[in-house]
């Protein structure tokens, strides 16, 4: 976890790399401006090339589910988009995937690393859509944080470690 | 402290109940629209039963005088809104309540729980008032936080220990 | 490192004091407003008057090694102004300026202390140019960190050490 450019996926990247397993870069953007799509390729081009790649905007859950294996290391990138594109496709979606995410997260083989965004230490936005996105943004962290064996903050590409694996 | 959503309400009712004391939640709120009504009822309902309830949008230091002992904790939820009320009210209140708090708060008995928002962590807002907000939450915390005994940050429902008692 | 009034030129201030050396405050900001103007004054009577001042809104690299030197500690107040100074200034001014700046701090004679503001940590600004000066400040803050002996962030007047020398 990280604000803006603070170099998380950097660091979820190394982490990944870490791990010695078979990378499989999951991605939940959507290439639906100009601006995300350079954003996309400039993540691309930062990426090793060997990499898989599987674009999922929603069904997080399932995608998991489907790639994940005792010898995968699975790096999503990012919560906060996903997010973003379940609170576009209402709040069924919404409430569904969350709950499948929650659900599946503590039982899946190898090695997953999640990428998010901090949006909440801003001034309260006066759109009421950015406080929603804002708060679920918020709830999901926590959720995740917990079914989480490590979690890191990233500032200024500096690590800071909020939970770590029992030794 | 923490941004939105992240958890440093439920920390500080942990904090709270782990004292051993009775606790009185302080509340700083004002129902003044349908969507603080249902954040009011929300935290209620999260909070235990048995917890007493003051209900104190401005008078913060009084409040906390009258109702502080050896045998309470005062659990005060939270500091942004009510430094967010002061700053409709005027500035002449302003000044005098934030001076009484900080005057009261080192000689209060028993324990004292403040949550409060990390609010300045975003872009500059262009909004003249909101920047003004952001710099008194900043002013307040830092001089609030050199009073306290323990300083926690909360991200993802985890806590990051800013300031400890001494041992 | 900090956000709105987090207490980090206080710290900035102090850390210089603590060099031992001639301090030199070196100041990005341009009193192009009111609200500017009292700001500048308002953190020119917290330093000490025996302070050199050098006042330079774009040409930082130039500045720093016009004043560096083994006796002297250079306090740059602060590198968020300098960035939204140089991307009104254009393209080429901060690729060239931010570029130099890289180059130049690894060399440096003496101290330098380095003050920016964390903004990346709130909610993704519906403006462009907001959302531009977001990741440019991030990924300055990254590519100077790495340069830095010491980094830390404050939060409410309290640090939280990032980076530190090594020992």
């Amino acid at each position: 976890m990280g604000g803006a450019r603070s170099g998380k996926s950097a660091l979820a990247q190394q982490r990944a790399l870490e791990s010695g397993l078979n990378v499989i870069y999951l991605a939940t953007a959507q290439a639906n401006d100009e601006e995300m799509v350079a954003r996309i390729a400039r993540h691309r081009a930062e990426r090793p090339a060997e990499w898989g790649l599987v674009e999922e905007p929603l069904a997080l859950a399932d995608a998991l589910k489907t790639h994940a294996a005792p010898h995968h290391c699975l790096l999503v990138d990012c919560l906060t988009l996903w997010l973003s594109n379940l609170l576009i496709a209402g709040e069924e979606q919404l409430d569904r995937e969350t709950r499948r995410l929650l659900d599946t997260l503590p039982s899946l083989p190898g090695s997953v690393v999640l990428v998010s965004n901090e949006v909440g230490q801003g001034i309260v936005p006066t759109n009421p859509l950015a406080r929603r996105f804002r708060d679920e943004a918020g709830r999901l962290h926590q959720a995740v944080a917990s079914c989480c064996d490590r979690v890191t903050f990233v500032i200024a590409g500096l690590p800071l470690i909020l939970k770590d694996p029992p030794a």
